[in-house]
């Protein structure tokens, strides 16, 4: 499977992040922090300064914010005498957490030319120091705060580069952040479409309780699945180009009604970052700027319209996030592709495996719409707005992209987005009835 | 249960539409085309033609489009020799049948002053009489479509009714379609809230194929149910003023997080039609005029959100639709009240069973959202984009309301609305995990 | 010149509203007033009821405001004992006078369906009987007061038949309010354009104080004039086409800024009334319903972008309101065509002067920002609300249209709009300099 | 006359730019091209990148479109082997001429995150060489567009200030741009309100054609101006703050119809900066941070609205722009306050004399639409996009501001804005009919 839609292949120096499970709290929070860092190397002060849209946030924000949240969760509320680096984060860098008060606003993000980026790197360390020096004496309860804060940093990281491509493809100069891939032929090319058989009946889905997981992936409780059958992998772009090529997005028929409106509206006629080059070629924008587009990688960067949209083309359906999990369960999902390191993804392993083409390639619409599983409580205190007041208008995610930090996904993993944004990497796979 | 935001008490010389179960097709068309004759009765030219927002639809164009869905796919697809009674038609009253070609704007109906009210009435007896020439001669498959177009002639009869309310609201004058509701005590007097166990594990629900069903009540299918408890009745305005006098409108805490925003946007603090009357009173508007708000009856015309809210508020949650359904099938849906002649409503039968408080006072939002069942697939043909299509974004409500038509309901009914909407009988009921 | 564009030949029965300054200011009052009432003749309450966009009013809505006008400012303020017809009328049929206090909102005026026509046709006859009873006690002021209604109902006589065109246009089936003009053939043609020298140096402008005009027309001031030319006539039809056909709306080179990007927002490619029929030829939709497009008649329903842009294009600019003024100082303005009953226009008189060709023909956009004359005040109390506060953002048009009343025109009448709006009747004459 | 709200005292030691009548037009393009580069040297790569809104453009892009003025309408049309700095320039710095051909959206000016602020410096360092080998050669036409070409950067130097004073505004935490102001109190205190009689009859204004002015200066011309008084200093701060006090911003009767709509739409209660410290005090916020109010100081940061409520509350009325003008004929106009370093500013020379007041101060609006001169012509070419085009919709400004450039003034000088646009150093001076 491509990896072209995000980066160079890995650097073999890196630390060995995917031995994460050996690691330590703190060693883990020392590399995850510096990851972050590494990923914003590129960029400059005004790369990190810019927002896009209202739905993304600058490359500054998120590495002030996900500081913010150890800073205000851990050092703030339970280490004696931490003195903040700054009063006035407190209210530049909360995200949406109506219990921490006011806020700079979400779609202001981008003005606040200062503090510069060396000011929120030096912020950073700031806050890393009095987190390593308290660390020692944090109880379990702490240690879970943390847990919570790296996995909220990971989302981040994920965050930060989809926002940034989504600034430099503002941009008529198609500026690359990173180098340009270079591709693997063997992973590259893409096995033929098959169906698989999926399992009926009544499953467990949600997670068991071992190791970290968001409020929101629980109660682990049983489900009732229909016979179907689940695609052996992603729609990839040549697929979707005949989809495209066949009329899909002019016909209504194939669209869902709010996804008819969404294509008339903003006139929609490919996914995101698709354009032609000076010459007339397919191109795909990436962080490694405009690139042939690979016939062969998984489509990326569509709707959920369009994901349905494909899906009814092609006489199917997505699958539900039961039928997603299920299948996933027994899958290694350490063998996909994921972020390791600035600039890096490590290649999935071809071991012919379907499962293992579940996780790290694309964010996989479900057609399962984001509500509580049954017996579902916010957790307690200010983080429990992390996840249950977005459980309207959004739809399930499944399965971790190139982009996802390798360690950070799991079978019960649910991400949820509206069903226009396109600015992650998502894409889709068929199901069908039987 | 009070009916004070709809209605007068029933005209005991109406016709026993009620009795319908035992009436021919022909009769039953017959009754319910007069019955969107008589709705409109108190209206003027003006009160049918204006539309009070995009949302709703001048009664003008209900009585059209209603016409139009026979004339189109019965008449004109199956009757030789019919000839329109107007060419133009065609396009003014299509609503959103994208294969039947494009057609007048939907936030521009409000524009068609000319038809007038009497020219469209003339339409109805026209395709009335086309249509009951031709009644001996359908088919099966016409008759499906008779009855087909009868149930959504019936949709359109609550809907005429909620849109006229919602043009009224909007005069400050507040004008009353029908005579103030003449109230009985017994009837009106709320039960306590009583919790009532709900039933666990595995139940089918869905339409089971005997008698009418939209599409999308089907298949009939299996469902998980968990411990779970369900409220005796719907939440009350007594009730629901307390959650507003405790600053429910002002704590983000109680919200789903498009839900704040929608408050915010739109400086939301009460249900849709409650307003002070000049001496600071508490009132709510109702097709009988602005009335002093009955604190037993159920509250109603509340979004999702705000349902959502209240349920927070309330330590509780909104039941799921398999926890309605399961609920409501041993329920007597004939028992509630129901819309049977233009100003009347039959008022519910008080037997102090949970289940037939189930039908026929609000529509009551549940958790879940519009999505398909496992094995859905739309009807073919132009009226497959009856309810597929609109299944992203919404949110199932059940039970029917005052403003249902009686015999338009059964425990299968998926009604579906976006959780910002609040013009139709909308209300709540509490579940909650046990 | 042709009338084509409004109404057909006029009612021969019809009192002779042209002798209107040998009557007598009640039997003016009582001959306004009924014009009134005869325009909306045609209209269903339905038709009254409407509005079409935010600028335009219903028609019932100016028949009560035009009446709300005597009721407040004569009745209320000046006779003793008169009993409102409707106190809730106060709030409903205020314009925009914020002395007067709050005031249903304007884009809102539409959802009016009650009171009803009928109701509003007595709302004008309780009006008009309470007025003519008190006539012979009217003092002077009162006089003046009465005087400026008439103004203002004959305003809004203009107001209401450009609205009704304007919401008849909405509707796909092309009604029309009034038969087809019978077209006058040596009226009709039009006379070549030329060049007339205007006058040089220092001249006065600006009402002289012998009979009504609005406040805005003062003070009577001098002005100078630098040496240009005027044309004879307005532009046609043909010679509009000429310029689209040479690719007018595609040339930003034509266009003020803010035209051009009023043209690109708006997908603008033709006045505002042309349309092609259903065998492809150039129509125009008018309140004699789809109609041919006459090339020799003026072009009309134009904005001052297009009015600017096709003078650019023809190497010339618009006069200035100066300029305009000085040269029609000599025209005998009665000559003009002009409304005189429901559906009847005086054809103008063919007397081969220039200057009868400058009123009753189109309302003509000069190149004058609407702006206060040196010495200008407002005159006292609220009806000092009815210009100067619209003093900003508007230009200046003169000489009337085939809808303005017979009357209701002189040379230093300014009319104003924004230079977006086209659904007067509103075109343009071509000056230049030399 | 305070300078608090742009800058500190000025630098010794700098270039007399104020000198430059006397300099070579090389020396000329040389200081001034120097000068925007030393008024963003304060600037972070981020800071120059940013947009605050549409209105407003980017420090780094004022920088390189300056330079893409030169550029294009010199070297690439005059100097044979120009190589242009970067192609793609061309697209993304023009600004609004069409005849250039497409252009970056003004509105994502900001998304350029590349090229850099230092690229953005190369590319004026290799348009100066290009210019100064060129020098020499240039003949007249040439030597006329350089001159245009400096006019033109002198504007975009004070629009660089005003959008960075802007885009910092937008930042909770308030940052200075320049050191706090070191106030002389000589120069602070303001004279006592004065009338003076204005000039009456024939007068000649617009541009004689001595030296440079902009195509809409011209041509010279007679106006006639009635009797009138003009305030000796514009209103400042202490009085403004009597009309807030006043209820001014509450009162319809002072404002514009637009204005009125303007101020209820957008919650305007005071300019466009005042807020209030945390220990409650008024404050002003400007390149030097946020600063007490000084009461002293002109009002600066309003609207044509404001402006004109302002003196409606203060029973007078903006002058005209010929009234203006012709005031100012005798006035020394070097003698105000005006820009001349980065940070720096030369403090108006205190002589007594009313018309040296009315220079160098803030940009006073006045009650003229911004419309042609009698005879205007626009310049040949593209460079004729300069002014005409914008001849709609917007006001007169005249006297320039502390933010013009030393010797980028004239008394025909023309400056224009939207009438609700204040986000430069706008102000006001009461006028009066005699």
């Amino acid at each position: 499977m491509t990896v072209s839609h995000l980066a160079k292949v890995p650097d073999q120096d890196a630390p060995p992040l995917h031995l994460q499970s050996e690691m330590t709290l703190l060693q883990r929070f020392q590399a995850v922090r510096d990851l972050t860092v590494k990923l914003v190397a590129p960029l400059s002060d005004a790369d990190a300064t810019v927002q896009s849209m209202d739905d993304a946030s600058p490359a500054k924000w998120h590495l002030a914010h996900s500081s913010w949240f150890f800073e205000t969760f851990v050092l703030r509320d339970h280490v004696a005498g931490y003195r903040p680096f700054d009063p006035q984060f407190h209210y530049l860098f909360n995200s949406y957490y109506e219990a921490e008060g006011s806020r700079h606003a979400r779609g202001r993000r981008g003005m606040i030319t200062r503090p510069s980026l060396d000011a929120i790197l030096a912020y950073r360390k700031h806050v890393d120091m009095a987190m390593t020096a308290a660390f020692d004496n944090f109880n379990h309860a702490m240690r879970d705060l943390v847990e919570l804060g790296l996995q909220h940093e990971q989302q981040h990281q994920e965050l930060l580069l989809t926002d940034i491509l989504h600034l430099f493809a503002q941009n008529p100069c198609h500026p690359a952040i990173w180098p340009k891939t270079k591709r693997d032929a063997t992973i590259t090319r893409e096995k033929p479409l098959e169906w698989i058989k999926g399992r009926e009946g009544q499953h467990e889905i949600g997670h068991d309780g071992q190791g970290f997981a968001f409020d929101c992936e629980g109660p682990r409780h049983a489900c009732l699945l229909s016979p179907h059958a689940i695609a052996n992998r992603p729609v990839n772009n040549r697929e979707y180009r005949q989809f495209i090529a066949d009329g899909g997005y002019r016909e209504p028929r194939h669209w869902l009604s709010d996804g008819w409106a969404w294509v008339q509206n903003n006139a929609v006629d490919a996914p995101l970052y698709w354009q032609k080059d000076a010459d007339g070629r397919d191109c795909q924008f990436g962080l490694d700027g405009l690139q042939p587009l690979d016939p062969e990688a998984p489509v990326t960067h569509i709707s959920l319209y369009e994901a349905d949209a494909y899906a009814s083309w092609a006489g199917a359906r997505l699958p539900t996030e039961q039928e997603w999990e299920v299948a996933a369960q027994n899958a290694d999902h350490s063998q996909g592709q994921f972020l390791t390191e600035a600039g890096a993804v490590r290649p999935a392993v071809a071991d012919g495996n379907l499962l293992s083409a579940m996780f790290g390639s694309v964010w996989e619409w479900t057609g399962s719409a984001y509500r509580p599983y049954p017996g579902f409580a916010p957790a307690k205190g200010a983080v429990g707005e992390y996840n249950g007041k977005f459980m309207s208008g959004q739809f399930v995610l499944k399965g971790g992209s190139c982009a996802t930090p390798l360690g950070h996904i799991r079978p019960s993993y649910r991400n949820f987005f509206y069903p226009h944004q396109r600015w992650q990497f998502t894409g889709l796979r068929l199901a069908k009835d039987i």
